[in-house]
């Protein structure tokens, strides 16, 4: 079906890697420009990441968060998208090396927008135990381990095997720790609270460490000290000023003391994907490509980074890793892209519009810091609920995740508390039966 | 949170095995009993195993017909769920053995509906090439195996290797094979086809192998021959009097000839669960426990096989393994024991109400067999949503169901469409990143 006419055969390649929010922005603003883009994601789908936690907590399915990137991008016919797992660039030869692919791939044109993965702050042993969210994959396996926690403790008999399988541990303040904790909390006191007989779920023990003074340091002192209080209400012990030491099998340790657990989940720091090691260009601290003002990398005017992996700085801070710098940047680099294709000249340096933060605790909690506004509570969650809802990619996803939130809401059901194995036991389907 | 009073504490226990439709509908119909019942299943959730191939092809997610167990008995007071496998049971002791439970559980009476598994007639090497749609695992992974060869299709260029990709065999003419077939026929052709660039997914080759003489053979001729006129259309080879010679890795060998493919699905026959081997009582062929008149197994009256896993004749035939006789036999024996408990007279032997028969192929059109009824076409296919939507336990499920329906019926999209890998890479996490 290659319907590659002789023109655009001649049309210049663009390379776009990464499908989350900066990738397909810079496709989509890509759309009537005479080029062939090619979008290259490990996953089949963009994942809205914001709302991961969501999953992992039992209240939406993957297809609520998640869309095929192709489907995405199908009525777009200058894209081609393509499932595989970039390795390497070669600046020299203007080619991406991709795993499964026999020849390297040529691009005009560069985009690399590969986020981020979680940074252990050089303790990588400590991924093992303290799985963080970032994909859903992650998210399918932190359900399994949460409610396969509760399950484990129904069928036990011991009450000292329980209080590890009880306590949470979520280790970092930011709006993800936060949320999580929250969602946590809400999921046994809530929605589990009444389903099992020999235990109660709501005993639980749910602890957000973070190792600076306070959590949400990205909000206002007063909207952190709202949100504190409103998890603290929920049932979640609050430490701030608590580093990490130590992860391991048998908990974690924090500030000097110990606690058996589990249950660790990291959300405590990032690094950018090797964007910078393929490119050979200075990063910073946190593995960020640093970039110039268009989001071009020194040296490589063809060659772009956007997103939570490009490091920017304005007004002499780097731009924070959220979704709307992503989006803007990535929408920013593809209308750059079509206008030198155009001929037109360059456009003014990137400029982020800070539209404002929101983290939500629980049901009916926000906080909210957005055009000097600053509010916290029931109001700040609707507007929670809104926008995120906006940024669902596909109609259908929002149609269904408006459904769930309803229908929690009304019933505190949640729909989605199946713990799906990741293989079948094998023996189970070849142990001999008897006849 | 074990309010046992005094009184309950003294209640004859009753465990049940399996939390399929017979499991199921045995623990509801002792909802009033004065007993302890202990449901038991591997899994956390019961399963709708008749749209498992809606999940594997992507028209619904794993949450639409699947319900946590113990949240679909969490208000019947005398029935505590648990998550683990059974791994045998001694019938003279009156116990059950439960993998990762140290003391075995006594019971007075015991229900075991554990279901079938694949059976490979004495081949299980095949199970490796051609797995089977029996659990939600069963399907995501189905999922992930059909996506991800149109995946591998448009980043590879070598067309040879398209060939055995996009050549799909279903083994097994049943409701189960012929479903699944015109379902990848839809798939294929209906939604993804105008979504990649580099091949045409609508090429696929799509063949239904059956070693009978005809498809459908529990339905009347001339509704098996429309079924086969339906499937031709939607491009559905169906081959009959083709048995399976042998499945391998480089595809299937099927009455002498050699069909090369990486996508082979089996469909085609199954065998009974253990539970015949645990009790030590006679099996069918199919390993299927023979049961008295009244669902229990010669010589003990307190244990009871119903579904799948039972072989109970009627009028010289076995019962077949579908829902509406699980269902039937789990009520029936539930009642039974409810009764037995308040010494009442034992009741007539169980007897079948036969609904009828229905299978469907493509989004218009199914066959029915049901009260001197034969039909085939779009009425059929409505009745079909209708049954199949009453039967979903959840409210919320029926209404997630129905949206996914109408929103495919209307815009032919699949919404489920996600690879989701069972692991994250763990190199990915821990690979160093240059700063």
């Amino acid at each position: 079906m290659d319907s590659t006419s002789a023109t655009e055969a001649s049309f210049p390649r663009i390379i776009i890697v990464g499908g989350g929010f900066g990738g397909l922005a810079a496709a989509r603003a890509l759309s009537k420009a005479p080029a062939r883009v090619l979008l290259i994601d490990k996953t089949n789908h963009h994942v809205f990441q914001p709302l991961l936690y969501q999953v992992a907590t039992s209240v939406l399915s993957p297809e609520h968060i998640a869309a095929p990137i192709r489907h995405v991008l199908h009525r777009q016919t200058n894209v081609t998208v393509l499932q595989a797992t970039v390795t390497g660039v070669d600046v020299g030869k203007k080619v991406c090396l991709v795993d499964g692919v026999p020849l390297p791939l040529p691009y005009d044109y560069l985009v690399l927008a590969t986020g981020v993965r979680h940074s252990y702050f050089g303790h990588n042993e400590y991924a093992e135990y303290a799985p963080g969210l970032k994909t859903l994959t992650d998210a399918v396996q932190f359900r399994n381990k949460i409610l396969g926690a509760f399950e484990i403790c129904e069928r036990t008999p011991t009450p000292q095997d329980h209080l590890e399988l009880l306590t949470f541990v979520v280790v970092g303040g930011g709006p993800t720790g936060v949320e999580l904790a929250g969602a946590i909390a809400e999921l046994a006191r809530q929605t589990l609270a009444a389903e099992f007989r020999r235990f109660d779920p709501a005993s639980l023990k749910l602890i957000l460490v973070e190792a600076g003074p306070r959590i949400l340091p990205s909000f206002a002192e007063s909207l952190a000290a709202a949100a504190t209080a409103k998890l603290t209400k929920l049932g979640v012990e609050v430490r701030t000023g608590a580093p990490v030491e130590k992860v391991d099998a048998e908990g974690v340790i924090v500030r000097g003391e110990r606690i058996r657990t589990r249950n660790v989940f990291w959300a405590a720091g990032v690094k950018g994907s090797p964007a910078a090691h393929w490119l050979g260009v200075e990063a910073d601290r946190a593995g960020r490509a640093k970039v110039l003002a268009d989001c071009s990398v020194p040296a490589h005017p063809e060659i772009f980074v956007v997103g939570d992996t490009a490091c920017l700085e304005e007004g002499g801070k780097p731009l924070p890793g959220v979704a709307q710098v992503a989006i803007q940047q990535g929408r920013y680099v593809g209308r750059l892209i079509a206008g030198r294709l155009k001929g037109e000249p360059a456009p003014p340096a990137f400029k982020y519009f800070d539209k404002g933060n929101l983290a939500t605790v629980g049901r009916n909690f926000a906080v909210m810091e957005a055009f000097g506004i600053r509010t916290a509570g029931l109001f700040a969650k609707l507007v929670w609920a809104f926008v995120h809802i906006q940024f669902l990619v596909l109609t259908s996803s929002r149609i269904g995740t408006l459904f769930r939130w309803s229908w929690k809401l009304l019933t505190r059901q949640r729909l989605a508390r199946l713990i799906i194995e990741p293989e079948s036991p094998r023996d189970a389907r070849s142990q001999p039966v008897h006849s």
